[in-house]
């Protein structure tokens, strides 16, 4: 049977340099990077390496780029640390509806704390309207945290246009920028934001690794507290081989980004049309143009997304029908809530992340599997055939 | 040259078997635990099974198991996460005098936040007395976190006495368990400790892991917050390798756990003993009995630590002049003031921390070059001069 992963999102295999990156620090070179003998000095030497390796992703120094377990880490510190050394400024925090909830659930704490948070409405694509950000900054406005690009959707939002308004106000902004490291060029400096998110797990480097770019004189209060690591702003013994593998990943990703990213959207515009083309009642979700190349998000009237997934899984196809997380705890999405999608449509939806390993000659394979799926599925769902009987 | 680790406080090797059972993870299994289809199967296997080892080596329930990226976000975890969940209660939490800096500063920022924090002292050996503790426990008193042993002068706290005085007066009890696990006997249920935390870096696992132990029916709020992942108790795409890695670790400790503690007592003792027979000046730091098997703390009178130590770098033996952390600052340990050390013990003290791979064959090479070392440094030495001088 085939095995194919179109739910990259979940998590990407460790590359193969990645991995023989990784290799040495687990026995030969296991050293301390903190200790005073010569057992941290490769150690050492490769956080340092690393630490270049990820800032040249994102175009920023060495020195502002802070190690971290992953993204949910990052954007945790991010919005905690920022918000602790604020608080005698203001205490009004600006987001959208459809970030992450290792964004919206540290506000959801903040707020409890007597924060106010503003959520910011998006479009029918998922799109932000930069007007209704400068609308909602307030002098009592400490920070702004909008994704790069949402994870479930695809869409891309506006980010350099809304981190100029929050200059303009001298506002900080964060961008969560996990699903958008590695697919699609970032360049912190363009884009003036303050702090950036990223996950290895994202871009083919390992579980348990992520960065958070913080702008140097952005004042933020650590986390995880204890020793002198990474400045001071993140303790713990530095997880050497799990930083060499975000390291090589990043620079992995900025060599081959535009042959990757022609690749998948290559992929990505295969499997679309042809889905299109094979299947009716189907539709598009997020923004056409502005998204990652690697997503394809649609929902399939007259089914269930869970019912199409457990199917295709089957058939060795793993696709998702929604965020990991979310489709786990069996809630709706309310990403697809925020864009207005009805309850029957979000039903029926189906997220396709693509990866490296993908090939554009499995798109007929994947398409006849999710054409008869569908198909089988529809012939048992009584809203198809009330739809078969009222007529279009 | 040969190289001698006697530093593996700082760091340990990964063990082969340890690495063996990861490796299946980064390329093969390498999906996430929280996907619906079959590509999270093995990765939510394997996590359950290592939750079961590591809560093996402890005593708890599985359920009890929480995976971190290490011991000092386990312990600002512990901290934090029940300090705020029982604010209402009260804000008063008591402590020791010698606890590591994952657990020292992150009480600092508390008390910031309008908690009030009681160091307990510790006598000449680092021990604390359970009768300050629970005349220090007053009805405003949430939390007490005293470690199990001291990573830097090995003494052991009489934990499960302290417990039950906790336990008497229902504050809830942490211990941070990093240096201890694997090197001692751990029950929680003997113990009596409601949260519990270990680094896999200091038990031949890999670094970044880590658990906490929280007895079940313990309130603590989520340090980093958003997945479900962990119950909801810690976000982010689980680190499946690391968790497989400590999983392995933590029952290759338990079962190998009386080999491993005679052989590596017995080199401690054949260390000590010729240490203290070949160089005059020494002083033992910590308690004689009441002491970590693979620790040896001792002060070289007239000698500086640092000095000390880069000329055994230099001869491949590598130890350490404190905590690493405490070495990297520059800064003299809190441990060592704790305890009335003279600040010119404190600046000759030498941290050994023995491993697996040490053996009792070395201990005459050690001794001779240490001696041989110190000699050296002595005759530089001014005080020493007046010593000889002035006689004993």
């Amino acid at each position: 049977m085939k095995a194919i992963n179109l739910d990259n999102g979940a998590a990407t295999p460790v590359a193969p340099s990645v991995l023989e990156a990784m290799m040495p620090y687990f026995r030969e070179y296991y050293g301390n990077p903190s200790s005073g003998h010569d057992l941290g000095n490769t150690p050492g030497k490769a956080l340092t390496e690393a630490r270049e390796k990820v800032a040249g992703l994102i175009g920023s120094s060495p020195g502002e780029i802070i190690f971290t377990s992953g993204a949910s880490e990052a954007n945790n510190l991010a919005l905690k640390g920022v918000a602790a050394a604020q608080k005698k400024k203001g205490k009004h925090i600006i987001t959208s509806a459809i970030e992450h909830f290792s964004v919206l659930n540290p506000l959801k704490t903040l707020e409890k704390e007597g924060y106010s948070v503003t959520y910011l409405p998006v479009n029918n694509y998922g799109l932000i309207d930069p007007e209704q950000l400068q609308e909602a900054i307030s002098p009592e406005t400490v920070l702004i945290s909008i994704m790069t690009a949402n994870p479930e959707i695809g869409t891309i939002q506006p980010v350099e246009e809304m981190a100029q308004i929050a200059k303009d106000k001298e506002v900080i902004f964060h961008t969560d920028a996990t699903a958008a490291a590695g697919f699609m060029p970032l360049d912190v400096k363009k884009l003036k934001v303050d702090l950036l998110s990223l996950a290895g797990d994202q871009l083919y480097g390992p579980k348990g690794s992520g960065a958070l770019f913080v702008r140097r004189g952005v004042r933020f209060l650590p986390l995880i507290e204890g020793g002198i690591q990474e400045g001071g702003r993140r303790a713990g013994t530095e997880n050497v081989p799990a930083i060499v593998g975000l390291g090589e990943a990043a620079l992995l990703a900025r060599e081959a980004m535009d042959q990757r990213l022609d690749n998948i959207r290559a992929i990505r515009e295969s499997l679309r049309e042809q889905l299109f083309a094979r299947i009716n009642h189907l539709h598009l979700n997020g923004h056409p143009e502005k998204r990652l190349p690697q997503n394809l998000h649609i929902s399939v009237e007259f089914v269930e997304g869970e019912a199409l997934l457990m199917h295709l899984n089957n058939a060795g196809i793993y696709v998702s029908s929604g965020s990991t997380c979310t489709s786990q705890a069996l809630k709706s999405s309310h990403v697809l809530e925020a864009i207005g999608l009805s309850p029957e449509l979000a039903q029926g939806s189906l997220l396709f992340t693509l990866g490296l390993e993908n090939s554009i000659e499995d798109v007929p394979y994947i398409v006849e599997h999710l054409a008869e799926t569908a198909e089988k599925l529809r012939k048992m769902s009584p809203l198809y055939h009330k739809y078969l009987k009222e007529g279009s």
